[in-house]
């Protein structure tokens, strides 16, 4: 086991990584940024090394100088967290040649996940679904209507090099195909200058649920189940949830066996998470792969009793897998609400300032995970994420009301939060029944300022 | 179910009630003294009364008063907590008298078991082990070593009548039985004037072990598995956990069925606890029942899943236990900490005052139930408790790991703390290795005390 781990990271998440180091005996170094001193996770590892000023690029994000100060500190790894460094294959193989252990996959597996296509293609011949589009050039709405009709309606046609949004029309019956393909193409000419034209099944507001693997480095992979993160705003997840009310055992099995799959095709290591959209159909389509722990880790940490981060570390120290698939069982319902110092009202602009006053619920079925404290600074050079706080309870029902009381509870002063706003999204009916879809926040919003307006 | 509860207490216990009814989507009724207008149970229920002066009997032990407020504010019953009215006999009458739902036992069930010789006689009729005792009166050694013979040593030859350890002997063997009782009696008839004396098992540092119980009003009783509460200074409990080290699957099962069984022969109703003394030889002796709820309930909560406080108030209301006794399922180990304002080096002194600054920890597996924030005053009218630490993992060796981390985490700065003594406490090889009763403590207190005279 490692006698002594780096922290490449800031934040809950820094919190949370020397956690599970203490617990397991290991010591811990913080690296931290001008703007930092005060952190918590400055105040709490064993040591802490400056390694620059406040923008992340020129200390979180410096490869050379978190280098050197896992050498000078003498740790034997490093913990990248999630953002910054964490998915970097160049930071993993800089890392390999001081050898320094990345907590985490190697270089090669992360160069392979991370590119989109090349991804997309290792799922393919894994034979892990992936949303069907065409493989070769179109350019007239006939081919293009055959091709359609091959993949499936609803499909959406979309410029083959543009981007943007610009070219891109759906077509949700074979009726209405030759219209949109011409109206794209015609789009496609004039914005790009081309019209090669590509065209993809529509998956028409489906459910984000991705799926927590572990995989050790001797082929051993098991899935820890899912987490519903449909609620978004912008791509960006906002709650998350374990087990997800849209998966039945059966389906759980399959996309389980589907991730494994994906994870044994990439001779993946480590923790990781396979991303798919879920149609209401109950298709699914592999996405992308994240190759780190994830920020909502701990709902399926509280359904399965396991700990992700000393999982991590064990990993990389060479262990075997601690479980088997058998014993992985889900447990009651978790659901994680990310607090930010942000102004919905303000079209969520980020609210960075001192917290003069703070207080924080507790008891039974309730967690934290954060890095703030009465009289901390946030700073506006970071993620405006202040806290995760994550309930368990027998079942959604019940954890929806506890997480409502939770959030009632919160005192966060100086500073402007989304905690009202996260209130309500615990008391609007459609997302209590459970009916959502990526594009619930995206129209909660809307609505809202439609109201507004009148 | 109930549409409004008065919590008739303060302090954290308050706190998790509230939260619990909250959850329940019941209104709340808060209490106070003056010297608790700025307390958190004040604050966070729905509607506060002050029901008097900060001295308890003018206001927390006040029956009439707390009656007043709950006729008042309409509630339809009372949540006692623990301490203050929670086995009061009278008050629970008075509840009933005036319509109020009591949240615990019937005002008859709590006299009985209330009564430690009723209880004990209850216990002997229904085959629940109590410690052997004498039934008549002794005035002679000879008589008396044949009644030993009969309990078993070693033995404890105490005055009938008198109390405080005056008159008190202990025979190892049959061989000290003659001097030991012969010197009793002479300390016996000098200290009260009588020289009846009494001959029971003495039980040699046994561990506390209490078994938690639930029964709804149709006869329905389980038990929740153990918690080892062996850690306690002056019969006040420091440190509880579950499961016991020292139990095993059988005697869980036997202990259990004995709990079960007393509950049952008290016809008891509501949340409560059978406390026993446990032997090294694994026998066990009824010692008493708490007809409550307890301190240490929540890391009954945590290995098991169970709310007891939403049980208790669902039982109250009428509902059949949410529960068998095979649904019941002991998952990891949970340790609960005890954080007290007081002064480990000047004898444990109470140490009053406002706390200037503070920070807990948190994060997974870490739950505190507490009433105290940044700039609340600690008053010196009641007790001592600041805030319950408790802590799940996987294993026993775990949970400590994670206690001395968590603790390691606490800054309270304005008044003193036991927090290094806990933390001491979870280093301590002893501790650790399990093997402790419940004179542990004092040991460890009267060695340290040895040493600093040194």
């Amino acid at each position: 086991m490692f006698e002594k781990v780096l922290i490449a990271n800031r934040g809950e998440i820094a919190v949370r990584i020397i956690r599970a180091c203490r617990e397991m005996g290991i010591e811990t170094v913080a690296v931290y940024s001008e703007a930092d001193r005060e952190a918590l996770h400055t105040q709490l590892a064993d040591e802490a090394v400056c390694i620059g000023p406040a923008p992340s690029t020129e200390s979180y994000l410096s490869m050379e100088r978190i280098i050197s100060a896992t050498i000078i500190s003498g740790a034997d790894a490093i913990h990248p967290g999630f953002g910054f460094l964490s998915e970097n294959s160049k930071f993993a193989e800089l890392c390999a040649q001081c050898n320094i252990t990345f907590i985490g996959p190697s270089a090669e597996v992360m160069r392979r996940m991370g590119h989109k296509s090349q991804a997309r293609n290792t799922m393919i011949e894994a034979g892990v679904p992936v949303i069907p589009g065409s493989t070769e050039a179109i350019y007239d709405a006939k081919t293009g209507a055959q091709i359609a009709a091959g993949i499936g309606y609803p499909v959406i046609v979309k410029a083959a090099l543009g981007g943007g949004g610009k070219g891109m029309r759906v077509a949700e019956t074979p009726e209405e195909f030759e219209n949109a393909f011409n109206t794209a193409q015609t789009e496609t000419k004039a914005a790009f200058g081309d019209d090669t034209m590509y065209i993809e099944h529509f998956v028409q507001n489906p459910r984000h649920i991705e799926f927590q693997i572990l995989a050790d480095n001797y082929g051993n992979v098991i899935h820890l189940g899912e987490r519903d993160c449909s609620v978004q705003r912008n791509h960006q997840k906002m709650i998350e949830e374990s087990p997800s009310v849209a998966i039945s055992q059966e389906l759980r099995e399959r996309m389980g066996e589907a991730a494994v799959k994906a994870a044994k095709a990439a001779e993946y290591t480590n923790a990781g998470t396979i991303e798919f959209l879920l149609e209401k159909s109950n298709n699914f389509y592999f996405m992308e792969m994240n190759t780190r722990i994830q920020v909502e880790h701990p709902v399926t940490e509280w359904v399965t009793g396991v700990d992700l981060i000393k999982e991590q570390i064990r990993i990389a120290a060479g262990a075997h897998l601690s479980l088997t698939q058998d014993d992985v069982k889900i447990t009651g319902h978790a659901i994680e609400c990310r607090i930010n110092a942000e102004n919905p009202a303000k079209n969520f602009r980020p609210s960075p300032g001192t917290i003069r006053d703070m207080y924080l619920p507790g008891g039974k079925g309730v967690r934290i995970d954060s890095a703030i404290y009465s009289g901390y600074t946030v700073s506006p050079y970071y993620d405006s994420m202040l806290a995760k706080l994550i309930v368990h309870a027998k079942n959604r029902d019940e954890a929806i009301k506890k997480m409502r009381s939770a959030l009632g509870e919160i005192i966060i002063e100086g500073i402007d939060t989304n905690v009202d706003y996260q209130y309500e999204i615990f008391n609007n009916p459609q997302f209590i029944s459970g009916d959502i879809n990526i594009e619930f926040i995206n129209q909660l919003n809307a609505s809202a300022a439609e109201t507004n307006h009148e």
